[in-house]
């Protein structure tokens, strides 16, 4: 039976979603911890390839499983299972062709940078502490710089190959929470490092080292070395998926602080 | 020069405040940072011994140093230097005879309960996961049973000798955040596991094991098998400490999640 997990996870533990061989996953820990209440190791999809240090508020992953455990009892059944640091908050019945990855309509990622003069260690490798005073207003004017559908090779990390470097940008926001302030970005789809090199070029323009308006002329001249830098990956979250289904959708948010 | 640190650290990685021959403590990696910055290795006083894996928010910490370092630049300095698990916000020159321990009027200790059917990554070794759901008006109601000047004897573990059992507590207050349930405890000393065992009574009042008019008469009776169970340590944060001096109080709260 085709089923889709709502996921939370702490990333810091792990070296991404994607299962590597020599290195500990959340895909790997997803499947040997399924494997355990079905008859066999199901394959496990997710809707994105999140890097190694990078969190998940919400995050979906889907299989195809036979288990005698019903689906209100799976976040239970897992959570007893699983690591601390991953965990289901949901199992839903979804169509057989139903995939993570490939249904996924688009996602929203949320980058938290702690901006403040001093450390808190509450908030260690769970954002980006950066103590110079940033701007937001310039920040959240800059961002809509990236709002649209547009050439992202200006912001995107080598290392992966993709045939078009086009994606749509429906919203890219900068709001100040005290000492902490958040960039959301939701799109169709997102090149490698994407967010993080958005955001990074968002603080060059929070501290004034670019301007608002230099982001579309960047973004217009598609070479990485024009943007700012990548910001680290403990500052990111994966925060929604949308998949156009009333059982999936509309439940974001919840987890992350 | 007498000087004050309001410090905060996550306690998941240290066995408490307090020095120990094999284990390591906050108070140890404090006063081996300080002694960076300073002519000679200060001691340095707490003010509160904080079991492992005890978290604050919001500590107070005083010794007696000769630095190079101006008072306002000492956050950043130390942050430089302090593993990520611990930082101090802000130092603050204090009176010769002030000691963070025995200057101390009264202190406040917050209780982090996560009540909710699944666990939250996010909150792993920050906050204890109870699963069942909790009445927190009972809980509010058996709270006030603490209030007072009292013999906490019945909520006090073996371990540590007083030569009195009697303290004040100004307050004991629950509210409820979403799934999050707190315990708030406010008094002018505690005893060995108080406000734990204060919490894990006030748990068996939330699922109807006790009831709220119980709790005066197990106080009264004084011994500690009638109340409740110590609840975790991860749960458990210092989140205040009051010396009637304006520059030291009137800032708690701001790092916890």
């Amino acid at each position: 039976m085709k089923t889709a997990f709502v996921m939370s996870y702490l990333g810091t533990a792990y070296h991404g979603w994607q299962r590597q061989k020599n290195a500990l996953t959340v895909q790997e820990v997803m499947e040997e911890t399924l494997a355990r209440l079905c008859a066999r190791r199901p394959a496990v999809s997710g809707c994105g390839r999140t890097d190694a240090g990078v969190h998940a508020e919400y995050y979906v992953a889907s299989a195809d499983i036979e288990t005698g455990v019903p689906l209100d009892r799976m976040p239970l059944a897992l959570g007893s299972l699983l690591p601390k640091d991953v965990s289901v908050r949901r199992a839903i019945a979804v169509p057989e062709d139903f995939d993570a990855r490939f249904s996924c309509k688009s996602k929203e990622y949320t980058y938290r940078i702690h901006n403040s003069r001093v450390r808190d260690p509450f908030y260690a490798d769970r954002a980006y502490f950066f103590p110079q005073r940033l701007d937001e207003r310039a920040m959240a004017e800059a961002a809509q710089g990236f709002v649209g559908k547009r050439d992202f090779a200006a912001v995107k990390s080598e290392g992966s190959p993709v045939k078009s470097t086009v994606r749509t940008v429906e919203y890219c926001r900068v709001r100040r929470e005290g000492d902490m302030v958040l960039v959301s970005v939701r799109a169709d789809g997102f090149l490698y490092n994407m967010v993080r090199a958005i955001t990074g070029t968002l603080i060059y323009c929070g501290i004034g080292k670019l301007s608002p308006q230099d982001v579309p002329l960047l973004l217009a001249g598609g070479r990485r070395e024009d943007t700012g830098p990548t910001a680290p990956a403990c500052g990111l979250y994966m925060t929604d998926a949308f998949y156009g289904m009333e059982e999936l959708d509309g439940q974001a948010g919840g987890a992350g602080k």
